[in-house]
């Protein structure tokens, strides 16, 4: 497809303003990251970068769409069925590197959870397609055999426990630090796809 | 204990207060409900309610204490071992009438996770009691040779999850009311205590 160079320009401009904006959340964190900060280090004003976004949310909403996208790359990208769920503690372990940024989307999750909030479409997308996702990878695990037949309501069912279980699992490491992520995530991957095996 | 007049009476009236803050925000959300608008309805004036609790945040954490008092008394408080566990789906299901207040206890806890929020102390402790009741409940159950024998490390691991999957599958509801959070949470408390007879 051909794009016509100001449109490119404005478009690496945008990702570069990200990439400064995924760093300054992913050290600072939602509270103590500001749209001040990520300016200063970009060294644009404040109402350039506003203006590359449309509003704060938006840009928000690009810092986890960009966040989203890193994680799936660094750990998911290249497998399926069971091995995509076996593969989720060590993915759940790497956020300890990012606070900044699951506390930024921890924060957003909830306060979006009001049907008002200018993040609200994008987070309540961001669920429907990730419990999607891993419906595709149950689906495809019962496909090939590897665990007994399910219905679809059943799957909904464990990708929504699986789902719970990693949110509220980041808020608990998010609160306590000494919260041993991998070791929990283990432990309930490793219980769900035994009763799996054994439905 | 005897306490003073003046004492006795700020007490009562600080209840009331409470009383009209949790209505507020079972109406309105996090969201949605504002001081102003509890002011309003107690017919005091915006000052006078913040001079009674200090700060806003801190008459958030007397709501979220005072919802927490309601739901134990409401459905845990006779309760003890396996029972307690197996009271859970239906004391989730009864968050259904108080959407607002789950709103608000998810968005704060989040928010709260950054050390430097005014309710993060309140909140960590929340979650530290919280995991201390559930695993006294889990070990009265291993005690009572109703579950098998369970190491402190297993103990807390499992209490973990739990904790995870009732926040996470609240957070779901509240973003999308056709997730079934009696039929979720039932299946995790059901396998969870299967796995527990099982060990």
């Amino acid at each position: 497809m051909s794009t016509r160079g100001p449109y490119r320009t404005g478009r690496r401009r945008r990702e570069q303003l990200i990439d400064v904006a995924v760093g300054v959340f992913a050290e600072l964190g939602y509270a103590g990251g500001s749209i001040r900060d990520i300016a200063d280090r970009a060294g644009v004003s404040h109402s350039t970068l506003i203006k590359h976004f449309g509003s704060k949310e938006n840009l928000l909403v690009a810092v986890l769409a960009e966040w989203d996208r890193r994680t799936v790359q660094a750990g998911l990208a290249d497998v399926d069925g069971l091995a995509y769920f076996r593969r989720l503690p060590a993915v759940m372990a790497a956020h300890r590197h990012n606070r900044g940024l699951l506390e930024l989307f921890t924060t957003i999750a909830a306060e979006a959870s009001a049907p008002t909030h200018p993040a609200h479409a994008f987070i309540a997308q961001r669920y429907t397609r990730n419990l999607a996702t891993l419906a595709g990878h149950l689906r495809s695990a019962v496909d090939a055999g590897d665990v007994a037949p399910m219905t679809d309501a059943d799957i909904q069912t464990e990708v929504r426990l699986l789902t719970a279980t990693l949110d509220g699992i980041g808020l608990q490491w998010l609160l306590d630090p000494s919260t041993d992520l991998e070791a929990c995530v283990s432990a309930y991957v490793h219980r769900a796809i035994a009763a799996w095996q054994r439905a």
